[in-house]
């Protein structure tokens, strides 16, 4: 976990124009959130489900950002401003994503087990866009600010739009 | 209101298959604004305004929900993650409704009066969809996430995008 | 601030039709958050940068409504709901604005400096509408809700959808 969020804060430092001071770095909702979700998702694996429904609550009342305990997070994962977001149960994510706030990874309440995307690495998830379902976000996808997106993206695509267009 | 939170218990149960343990229900945003939305509803109904307000204003900060104590719900009102939703004065909200986090049903600032949307039975709206105006969604309506909807929609129909279109 | 604050009292008083008691405004999210801004604002100036952010991000987690304290804002800036707004460092916003919740006046990740965007006078940004990039926002001009605004609008005109089609 502490190896986790040194490598956090400077992928956020390198990431974040708008910071002006590093300890700023530990004010950020997005960088408080992880400390949360890694403590849930222990007692999560040790099967305490509701004492890690508990901290993830916590951390939603502390930062208004929701990690399911259960989604599997890659390494960076920064989620910026982040009010609104809710990642949902079995969510996979992949290495260096930046996500913002209002995202959601969710299900589309059709199917059971896995039901939340996969996310590919260095993707980028705009402000509001809805990822839902049992899909796979390809590596280096852009998701623009308010995109809903109901099936797969091939990797280096930037998708827009509800439902998702891929463009170019 | 005591009746009323035994029978969402149950529905809530039946509808989220993240649940491991009974007693995170207890923890959930969703279910613990019902119980603010009904105190603040009895200072609303024999008019004392600031401390329904009040309490409409603490519910909020403590689940991120805000829920006008003007608004009637029916039965099963099942709001899930939630953070976001906000409900206004005039809504009228069926039985056994599914709310996502993000929703609005709000008004279009042109009207006065009954001013909010009245939801149907049975209805499921999508995360960060907009219900706007004095419209009527009927009976087993889907709304799409990410919807905007400023019309009325027929019963047993799905709607979708900006601004909602009626699919089948 | 305190002359800003009583302007800003008439403001919503004349603009909110569910208010029935002039103390409820004390209790808005969107009011408050002013207080929050302007004290944060000064330590931004006098370049206490790390104050300023605490500040920033006390209002929001007291009220979820995030304004950059490196933002200007015009008189009588009304946000209404206000959960999940996020106003940019860059931002600059006119006279008489009214911002409902899930608005985000926000960069597109492609510029530096000058990023987030200019907003008019007399503008209504609807709920969950997102406005990326140092662009222009006329006078008078409307947002439809869930809009997402890449490009300037002209005054006097109504924007909608994802991406934003001007409608005169």
């Amino acid at each position: 976990m502490f190896s986790y969020l040194k490598s956090l804060r400077l992928f956020i430092l390198n990431n974040d124009p708008s910071i002006k001071n590093n300890f700023e770095i530990y004010l950020m909702p997005g960088y408080r959130i992880i400390k949360y979700y890694f403590i849930g998702r222990w007692f999560y694996i040790h099967k305490f489900y509701f004492l890690s429904r508990f901290l993830c609550n916590l951390g939603r009342k502390k930062t208004g950002i929701e990690i399911h305990p259960g989604a599997k997070i890659g390494k960076n994962l920064f989620i910026d401003h982040g009010i609104g977001v809710v990642i949902g149960e079995t969510s996979l994510i992949g290495d260096n994503v930046i996500i913002y706030h209002g995202v959601t990874l969710g299900g589309t309440g059709k199917e059971f087990g896995k039901r939340h995307p996969n996310i590919g690495n260095n993707v980028l998830i705009g402000a509001g866009a809805k990822i839902l379902g049992n899909i796979n976000i390809g590596d280096n996808v852009k998701v623009g600010a308010g995109a809903v997106i109901l099936n797969d993206v091939p990797a280096n695509s930037t998708v827009v739009g509800i439902p998702g267009n891929i463009k170019k």
